[in-house]
């Protein structure tokens, strides 16, 4: 079994670089450049198997997705990923499974010219943990406490699509391939959260759950939601695998999506269907900001409509 | 059990303020302005249960821990520490425990007076990481590879202790109070490190062990090291509870000291001395710098002493 440190650099091999990483892997810190005028934003989650993952999930897919919910919370914030860190645990030191890891690692970091510039590898159950650094003009940012009552309500792509993969998954039944990389390969939505940054009023990404996650924003912004059901943008393929009621759970409250859910003034409209167009990520209007303190969803008669559960705690039961 | 978000609600309420923190805990990533003529410095570091520390250890002391051998790494380059992000992974969401080692977590991070910002808790097996970030004036960090032959070799404090009582846990012999501190509540040489950025020619943190630290240092530097045996300062519980011959293994392959080693030129000793006094941290030189590629050991006699074992290699067995 090889040691950490030619694990380290094996990892360090394949890394790519950026003029703005003064020291990369390989001392006890990275040395990064952050230009004049950027302020920092950092976003850190950790995936642990059998938790956020199937145990047997490709380890490929396991690093894309480590990644990904990382430049996420980046892309919800509107800021320009840069840089990142990686804290691999692992049960033995498979050199096989940590290169099937850095090909889906690697792959999304070089979509979003993201350096890997640190971090370490240590033996326990299986967890990857990451530190992703973004860079935004001060004042730009796209916050959880910035939306205001009349604003519309907006989503990037179709949620829901990852919850249905996991229900069939869970249920056994066949797995819709597109859902299932829906599920596995999320694309964080930065060019989108880039482009809405200065525009949008807040911003989160949809992480939790629609409801869940539009719940944050409330108790941020100190507002309330009202989401149109019949508004919500289905995907082909969850509209071919779930009938209507079990798609509408899965919309509102599946999680894993890393779609964005903003709020924008009425007379953005136009902007933002440009932004979509340029940007190639369908924008919907999904509802609006109201006085309040709850994110409801609504039936087309305008009845409440309360789902079964409202979204994903890792320490609710 | 209370779930996630009351959970980082309580972490939350429990986190200090700086000035230079933008947005802190409560977003999808912290926003953080670093100052004008300064770069950034990350370092990244996981401890798990049952590997870097047993699984009944005081809650305080891992929160201590973790973040005291990441400002250690940053304390390595010569960085002042300013920010920390923490994701916390726990069977279940005990909220005594969390308190516990938040008490230790923060009580460090206030000497530092560094700002928890963000991070997360899922559920999974107790594991802690923590991202450090600080700041370094460009050209100023302590690198590896800066090591010069003919440079002095120093090290601050009394390497050995933390093994020493590593050793008596494992002995299941009485353990020295002194000692065990030295283990459970290492203190990151933040203010030797600063005050060493700028004049130091290279420097480590010892955590795997001397001898394997330095021999990080030749590969990057591509130097040797001759570090004399009885230049090595020893503590007074040290040298109480061991005798020379398990002294020498403990202070030469012995991780988990965070003291630093460092190298310099011999024209600095006096200014050394003076650092040494005013930031009240022991300096003492142990060796030189050589031509080679290796850290070496030598007897009194300038023989080459060999220890049993290098140093601490999580994925060595």
């Amino acid at each position: 079994m090889p040691g950490e440190f030619s694990l380290i650099d094996a990892i360090a091999r394949r890394a790519s670089a950026r003029a703005d990483v003064v020291l990369g892997i390989g001392d006890d810190a990275a040395i990064l450049a952050v230009p004049a005028g950027r302020q920092l934003a950092v976003a850190m989650d950790t995936l642990n198997a059998g938790v956020h993952f199937p145990e047997d999930t490709a380890p490929a897919d396991i690093g894309w997705k480590a990644l990904a919910v990382n430049l996420s919370d980046l892309a919800a914030m509107g800021a320009q990923p840069a840089w990142c860190t990686l804290s691999l645990s692992l049960p033995d030191g498979d050199t096989a499974w940590i290169d099937g890891f850095l090909d889906g690692f690697l792959a999304l970091a070089t979509q979003h010219d993201v350096a890997l510039v640190g971090g370490d590898t240590t033996r326990g159950p299986l967890s990857v943990c990451v530190t992703a650094h973004g860079l935004v003009e001060p004042g730009r940012a796209l916050r959880r406490d910035g939306a205001r009552v009349g604003d519309d309500v907006w989503v990037t792509g179709t949620p829901g699509d990852a919850a249905g993969a996991l229900a069939q998954w869970r249920e056994g039944s066949e797995r819709d391939a597109a859902l299932r990389a829906r599920l596995e390969r999320p694309a964080p939505r930065v060019e989108a959260g880039l482009a809405l940054a200065g525009l949008a009023h807040a911003a989160i990404d949809v992480s939790d759950g629609l409801l869940a996650d539009l719940g944050h924003v409330c108790a941020a912004s100190g507002v309330g939601f009202e989401i149109e059901l019949e508004a919500l943008p289905v995907s082909p393929m969850l509209a071919a695998a779930f009938d209507p009621g079990q798609r509408r759970v899965l919309q509102c409250t599946g999680g894993d999506d890393y779609e964005l859910c903003f709020t924008a003034a009425r007379e953005r409209r136009d902007d933002i269907a440009a932004i979509a167009e340029a940007v190639g990520v369908a924008m919907t209007r999904i509802g609006r900001v109201v006085p309040g303190d709850a994110a409801v969803a609504l039936e087309r008669d305008g009845r409440r409509w309360k789902p079964p559960r409202q979204g994903f705690d890792h320490f609710a039961s």
